[in-house]
């Protein structure tokens, strides 16, 4: 824990690996690596790694590490490490895995493989992971854990007290216990806390919380996150439609979905992947970029034959080249402001039909004014540049239509993107760039062409 | 809790509260407000609610839900509402305050109405408050809660149940109690599972944990996070310079840390804050809008600058006006690409003096090759659109040079910015832009000039 506390250490230690590593004193390394840093610690470490010092790194993690490590590791690396082992090695390090993060690392597996690596489970351990393979990753249902404590609400506190002390430790995370019926019905939950604090001659039903709604188990995993950050949950039950208990959500793994949406936005709006490998090789990130830079070319060369329509204005008035990027790029300004706040405003579940009129009206009006201002501004700059007030006159004209399809584009498009399941925040930009661009471009040079014209 | 559960039902409570609205029946309103939902719903209702509806949910809320709503809504949102009331107003709201959230909400008020609020307080909560008053609120200390529930560590287990039975209920989020000297010194932390598996007669040194590191008050409250992110914690004690237990940092809290530095990067890279209003009126929307228009246009006007050096090249090849803004667009998402890869890996810590190096080669030589490769198509296309070859071999070369520049300062420049104070989120994607057009232009018309002059 001491390596992110003090950034001098941690920096420290990773020089001192790195020093070891290129030193090829691989003993010190290794003593370092499993000498004292956390599973998570080393995971962290090995996605701060390029390629081969990563590589290098990971042979020297100690075997029965793996698997933990594993489990801290993004998608797009574990993958690879994943795709490196034999059945044999991949059984023996799920052996300890809870259903969830199991479930989680199978689901990256070739089917083929899936198989393989079942038929080397006991029947139990395999009807445990079947079942939670069977729910999408991104539901309650891929989030939850199976290994959940339960209790009868017949029973007294002092019994479920001497039950609990059979084990020899709880599953982590475990604030509450589960109230169920004979049928594995969902009743209510037992907080621990609560326990404590009651009289242990009372029955479960008399102390346990029932305000508490189970969560569905083909609810969507952003939402799961939501219910967790609005009602402070550490641990939550979820249940199928007739209200069987399934499993428990714990907030260690609601807070990885919070963090993967909050990120998903951010990342996609530059056309990467949520999961990218900061340190991928150059050949893999070569490839991804190259997709984003081929649909962004799309857009720019339809604004490039927008402007191809006006060459003979242009030719005629030289200025409007040296100016027309000011109108493309202040709506493209604009319009991704409006956007952002609207794919925020939509991922916390702020906006809906009841509201958007209201804040397409905003964005209209402030487009409008802002449009004014600024049209004003650089009317007069161009003005006094060029000794022109047509040309003036014409960019502000130009600037207040940009602005104002750039609010409305801005607003309507995420929630129409969104009404079609097209990710806005990945689409978004592109649309969004390649609208201003053109608006931008006809309008100025539209109303050039009839006024020079 | 069923309200986003299911889509439907908390889209028709928006529905009916507004329609309730619209018929001016305040009083059903009131009914829909507060019974039933919880404050956490309603704090999410204001913040989806624009402006006039927002005022009159708010004056319907019942006064003892007043305090807990305000806990639960953003810093913008807040404020508002805090400035309406009046200090006697606020001293019967925050009196049921935790010292975290109370520090939250105070340190939004001007000096003269905190010094007003703390003097209607006993003396007891006044140096509560003014204690936790006292740190930053980006730092564990700014975090934290005082109410913790601390044992010594030479008593039995059996003692400390019998201690807690005598609570009628413990602090939120309480899965461990904190071990301490006598002179309040950290010592240990004793997880309340592990004392329902203990023996009671066994002591509390037996049976506590102490690999846990304590947070050090002034950490700042990223690095909170990504602790208790690495270590799947539930609560942390916080500690000063010698050790003494100040107080204990809460899951909920840190989630709440962890959505607004992930918003942060989203919202700033657009020039928004991450505490944005979605719903703000017009004029507000306005004046925050106007400011990054404003910066963005020195931008485009620095661009339009140097495109103006070339009016002449231009006037004879009007082509080149066509065409320049391929150049620039695709610099500045290759660029952006880089740039938000850089900025998402320092945010997580990957990103340090030990590797940049390599990140930096592979970003060089990934623009190399994507430049060369898209050259290639720009090239082929502009020489076909234009018939002339040397057009297309000029693009080609801007467009290698571009994407090359952009690689490397979306690299550079983040960590650059960061070394300053300055925020890379914030000012990244303006400088960032202004490079690429100035680069691109540059490039792309001044080898144009020499061939063609």
């Amino acid at each position: 824990m001491t390596d992110i506390l003090e950034k001098s250490q941690a920096r420290q230690r990773l020089r001192s690996l790195s020093e070891a590593l290129d030193s090829g004193s691989l003993k010190q390394v290794a003593r370092i690596l499993n000498g004292g840093l956390s599973p998570s610690d080393i995971a962290h470490l090995l996605e701060s790694s390029p390629p081969r010092q990563r590589a290098l790194l990971w042979n020297l993690v100690d075997k029965q590490l793996e698997g933990e490590v594993l489990q801290y590791l993004s998608d797009d690396i574990r993958g690879y490490f994943l795709s490196q082992l034999n059945v044999q090695e991949l059984a023996d390090i799920i052996e300890d895995f809870e259903s969830d993060d199991l479930a989680d690392l199978l689901q990256q597996l070739p089917d083929t493989v899936i198989q393989e690596v079942l038929d080397t489970m006991d029947e139990q351990d395999r009807q445990r992971v079947e079942e939670v393979l069977s729910y999408p990753e991104d539901t309650a249902g891929g989030l939850m854990n199976t290994d959940t404590i339960t209790v009868r609400p017949d029973i007294s506190i002092d019994v479920v007290l001497r039950y609990l002390r059979r084990h020899r430790n709880l599953p982590p995370m475990t604030d509450s216990l589960i109230v169920v019926s004979r049928r594995d019905d969902f009743i209510g939950m037992l907080p621990i806390t609560t326990m404590l604090v009651s009289n242990p001659a009372s029955t479960v039903r008399e102390v346990m919380d029932t305000d508490i709604e189970p969560i569905p188990v083909e609810l969507q995993d952003t939402k799961v996150a939501t219910l967790f950050e609005r009602y402070d949950l550490i641990s939550a039950p979820v249940v199928n439609d007739d209200g069987k208990l399934l499993g428990r959500i714990t907030i260690d793994d609601v807070v990885d979905v919070i963090r993967e949406e909050a990120d998903h936005s951010l990342m996609s709006m530059a056309g990467l992947d949520e999961d990218e490998d900061t340190f991928a090789p150059v050949w893999k990130t070569t490839r991804r970029r190259a997709v984003w830079l081929g649909i962004n070319l799309i857009t720019a060369f339809i604004a490039a034959g927008v402007i191809g329509l006006f060459e003979e204005t242009i030719s005629k008035v030289v200025a409007l080249a040296v100016l027309m990027p000011i109108v493309a790029s202040m709506g493209g300004i604009a319009g991704s402001q409006t956007l952002t706040l609207v794919i925020r405003g939509m991922a916390v579940g702020q906006i809906s039909g009841a509201n958007v009129g209201w804040l397409l009206n905003r964005e209209f009006l402030s487009g409008v004014l802002n449009g004014l201002f600024w049209a004003l501004v650089v009317a007069a700059a161009a003005a006094l540049w060029f000794n022109d007030m047509l040309i003036g006159a014409i960019i502000a004209a130009a600037l207040v239509i940009n602005l104002v399809a750039a609010a409305l584009v801005g607003t309507v498009l995420p929630l129409f993107l969104k009404s079609r399941n097209i990710d806005p925040a990945l689409a978004g930009s592109v649309i969004l760039t390649t609208v201003t661009d053109v608006v931008g471009f006809m309008a100025f040079l539209g109303l050039a062409t009839i006024f020079y014209g």
